[in-house]
């Protein structure tokens, strides 16, 4: 059955199971806020053939990433979900089941936060499109900005990077999985099909910053890769950095399975893991890794100036991404660009 | 000069001019609420060549309209607006000024109720899509549904109907507006480019609502046709309705321009003009009208049963547009169905 073969009506029927009964059907739905936080508000705009495919993701998968995605924007103010709003363009040739999956992986994404979807509106287009606003409150006091990066703050990244990126390479070419264990497959397209947004870190970062009877954080998530989240955060706070590359954490399968390059391209220009990086004082910083029981790090350190330094101590058998390669150098060092991590509007 | 020959970055700061500078570049924006109110939130999709065309309208007549409709929804809702998102779905061929021009237009509406566009996305897509979500304060006892409709209560509408129906045709086919005098098709075009949301009804609503300390009103906007208005209210509300077709207020011009059965069309199934349609209590719905000065009128009364009549009266030359034609009948009743204001979405 095709969305063309029923009317507007039956599809919004359908998709009415899918959110709060009470709300659906007025011109906009009425939600409760509380009286001592800010309102936090993102949109996500996700074409078909543009930012996922048919081959690689399952409408279920593409519904939960989607609700994933706006759910980390939140995250990344620090602000817990309210509820989202979808709007969604659709041909007439699309199968009504499609619209039911994308709903049902939604829904289970955003259910694990209590998060309601409080309507939209689904018209018809010539290409699948699905725009999602999520809404979130914060206190006031405690919104993540990405531009009070100081020097001498800690960069902390929770969870691993890269393994999006190689969950994605699996479902594109399944043969590269050859040397690895089902198990390791499995978390890696996972880590592409189902990611979660780090809400889970927001309690454990407010008891830090409680303690110390202090707030400073800066931050963003990694939507858009690691590299591009550390220069976002520091171009907008007018500072530099020096990263650790050895002390990114990485998807544990990834040494015995891509190459050097591979792997660095992966974790810091892959995206779309989802995790947060955040700058606070080096103290503050432990205090947070202890709390989430190692699943985070410390990469690196903001420093003056405005240049943002990947730095390798050498190994045995050197091998430069882009540095020159000098033998005399203790450490070799890459400066980061925004270029390689930022996707141009014409690619 | 084309969107697809300046990267996202560029094309975001030329948006970001468009928006409060504090806000853009974050993952999401912080808006402060007031503490005694509820939020409302809406979402519109605009497809293009489905929502709108380039023949009838200019960029920054689209970005208007979108802008209207939205805070359209929260004027349903008795709300008032805060701010709105912006998704933006762009070909690569899509004119950098277009871009402009559309968010001239949104702002241009905007500013009339100080409403900022706090933020959105910007993509590659093989079709124009526009994807505005509204956010907007109620007071939670102020909430205007459509479920709410009592029987004897008397149904007001706000403004005239059919004039952006008749204002696209003489877009679609100027030569039609030969009658017309320069003013009458200027007014029209303009209901049609430039529909104003009747935010400005809510504060006589409620200074007519709080003088009687009570509230009792229900009703929606009329985007999508003054018919399908009223058949949402009454079959939410689990009621019925007569309507007296010669109560309804129209466009002066309408009455020698067009013939009897295209003004009824324009009028009941024309849609966007963006007016209030409200039940409630007939002696407060007299007091409205007053504190309007007369732009609104009392078109109706909500009835027993789930019927919606259109009547009206028998004039010398009797005209029914699908009603039998009895020489007996006083009235010529017709009964209203949803299914002509209601755009199917296979069609």
């Amino acid at each position: 059955m095709k969305v063309a073969d029923i009317g507007e009506h039956q599809l919004l029927k359908i998709i009415q199971k899918y959110c709060p009964s009470d709300i659906i059907g007025d011109d906009a739905a009425v939600l409760t806020t509380t009286p001592d936080r800010s309102l936090v508000v993102t949109t996500d705009v996700l074409i078909d053939n543009v930012h996922f495919s048919n081959i690689t993701t399952k409408p279920v998968d593409v519904g939960w990433r989607a609700a994933a995605a706006n759910l980390s924007d939140l995250a990344a103010m620090g602000a817990s979900p309210l509820a989202i709003t979808v709007g969604l363009g659709l041909p007439g040739n699309v199968d009504v089941s499609w619209v039911e999956n994308l709903y049902q992986g939604m829904t289970a994404c955003l259910q694990q936060y209590d998060t309601p979807i409080v309507g939209g509106d689904v018209v018809r287009s010539p290409v699948i499109s699905i725009s999602i606003t999520a809404f979130g409150q914060v206190y006031p006091q405690k919104v993540i900005r990405r531009d009070r990066a100081k020097v001498g703050d800690a960069i902390v990244v929770t969870g691993v990077h890269g393994a999006s990126r190689g969950g994605l390479e699996l479902l594109l070419n399944p043969e590269m999985g050859n040397h690895l264990t089902h198990a390791e497959k499995q978390a890696l397209i996972g880590s592409h099909q189902r990611p979660q947004p780090r809400l889970d870190v927001l309690p454990h970062l407010w008891e830090v910053l409680d303690a110390e009877s202090q707030f400073s954080v800066a931050g963003m998530d990694s939507s858009d890769g690691l590299a591009d989240a550390v220069q976002q955060i520091c171009s907008q706070s007018g500072v530099g950095a020096v990263i650790q590359r050895q002390n990114i954490p990485l998807p544990p399968a990834f040494h015995h399975w891509l190459s050097e390059e591979k792997i660095w391209e992966y974790v810091l220009y892959g995206g779309e893991d989802f995790e947060l990086v955040l700058c606070l004082p080096p103290k503050l910083a432990g205090k947070l890794i202890q709390k989430l029981n190692g699943d985070a790090a410390i990469i690196g350190i903001i420093t003056d100036g405005t240049a943002v330094i990947l730095r390798h101590t050498q190994r045995d058998k050197p091998e430069a991404l882009h540095s020159t390669n000098q033998s005399h150098q203790k450490y070799l060092d890459q400066v980061l660009t925004l270029d390689r991590g930022f996707q141009h509007f014409s690619s």
